[in-house]
């Protein structure tokens, strides 16, 4: 099978301004960021968007890689000629093809320095709970939510997102800065142990599990009714309970929460709580089980079979 | 001298959300809102940057109030002609006047709940006076800048700008709505005073009085060479000494503070530390010194003279 290099982005969402500052610093100075022996390809995710300052110009490019979409022949609109052309050169069948893919986000919600996973691709676990055991990180599997799908790093063999905050859209934020770089690096500590054949493996993976997403109260217009209740606000991976406060209306009444039907029983976590870009996408928070998986043996032998083809710099 | 009204304007810029959720909750339940017996006008500032979630579409309405653009003969992009028509319908020559104009922003820097005054209008002093004596809001007082100019309250006869922060872009937080409409209900409050004749006003006035703005260290293509750093991120309406602490290069370096030249001495406040609006306009954070003035009965005099043309509903 063909060797690649890992691939490291930021600026998918073009308002989102911290990884692609330590994209350029890396780029100026590689001394500063501790590449674990791998060779790396530093990708702006969306250049026109972020040269605009705005999440997307036509639509979020972390919703086009779609493989229906990317094999239609029409041409499509600038974030869909983005994710083909990402694909076309970096893609692990592209020119310069890419094994892995770290995608390095910021969110508004106070979601600490926290990892997406979507799926259950044994690769991207093993590569999660390698992580987890570094720096504890906790981990948001999103699956099955026909209404969002398309991420970038399902396109790669392996691959997950960094997601880092509370920073507002448009902040360069050092610290935000600096748990991206930390959880970048114990990535690639991840993937060379998993080249070198000795990954270490938790017991146990944590994970909190996608149930679904809430939206705000809206009147008829389609204008919010209720904002996130205050109590609620920044409790992201905290548990909320049936009757807890959910969301506020104008006039200053409290909307408890109510745990979805058919979910199954136990406590719901809430996450992603009021971020700026998901209003539009209905999403006022989600909702996740917290589990803890056995980390099976299998999944570190994928890791690292495909770590095996993760090419040295030079 | 005519009669008016005092216009209460949100979402001046498109991606601050707060106070249009207040002027749209105030418009369904008017009750909502203490008005002290006075005629409001609640306006969406920038009804086209709003529905885009974008500051704004063409340039900044909030720089667009220049009496020489306003003036002049051609059409104008789109933020300009937005300022002549809130002139022609709500100024204080306009079709249904308005002879105070309170203006409500928020900001992504810490700036808590506070007030921005334009200059040393004696209407505006008092307005400020009035309020600093209730709630204790720290007061920017902004002039003598030439490359920010042409702010919406400064054409109407008595107007300040609330500003509450920190919060993101795009997101509303009900404790920065909450803040807003408690420093709006203040300012109606002084200005029914005023307007019965019973104007109280503090001994003193305590103004941070704007001395300049820093950018960031930029390379040579105008990207960032440094972030605000973490150790001042956050640390809005605190003094700065020479020596602390002020970026952060990419490199680790810290660049410290260097209070600027012939500004006269003592020590010097930040404000509105890494407000993400402002990086287009090359402030990273902005100098003032902390003033304590004595308050002068002609601006409460002023201001009653104004107050006393003000309406009531029905």
């Amino acid at each position: 099978m063909v060797a690649g290099r890992v691939m490291v982005v930021g600026g998918t969402h073009g308002n989102e301004r911290n990884a692609p500052w330590l994209l350029e610093a890396w780029r100026r100075h590689p001394g500063l960021l501790h590449r674990s022996g791998l060779s790396l390809e530093l990708v702006l995710g969306n250049p026109a968007a972020h040269a605009a300052n705005r999440r997307y110009l036509d639509r979020d490019l972390n919703r086009s890689f779609v493989p229906a979409l990317l094999a239609a022949a029409e041409p499509g609109d600038r974030e869909l000629q983005r994710a083909r052309e990402l694909l076309a050169r970096h893609g692990p069948q592209g020119r310069d093809p890419c094994l892995v893919a770290i995608d390095l986000h910021s969110t508004t919600a106070a979601m600490g320095n926290s990892l997406v996973v979507y799926g259950r691709r044994p690769a991207d676990l093993a590569l999660a709970a390698g992580l987890q055991q570094r720096l504890g990180l906790p981990i948001y599997l999103h699956e099955q939510d026909q209404a969002q799908t398309g991420y970038l790093v399902e396109r790669w063999p392996c691959g997950l997102v960094v997601e880092v905050g509370p920073v507002p859209q448009g902040v360069i934020n050092a610290s935000i800065c600096l748990q991206s770089q930390l959880a970048l690096e114990a990535a690639l500590e991840v993937l060379a142990e998993a080249r070198g054949g000795a990954l270490r493996q938790p017991a146990g993976l944590v994970v909190h599990r996608h149930l679904g997403s809430l939206d705000l109260p809206r009147h008829g217009d389609g204008s919010p009714a209720a904002v996130v209740h205050p109590q609620r606000q920044s409790r992201d991976w905290r548990p909320i309970g049936a009757g807890d406060p959910l969301f506020l209306t104008a006039e200053g009444t409290t909307i408890p929460f109510h745990p979805p039907a058919n979910r199954g029983d136990g406590p719901v976590w809430a996450v992603f709580i009021n971020e700026a870009a998901y209003g539009e996408k209905g999403i006022a928070l989600s909702l996740t089980r917290r589990e803890t998986w056995p980390v099976e043996p299998a999944w570190g032998r994928t890791l690292s079979d495909l770590a095996r083809r993760l090419q040295s710099p030079g």
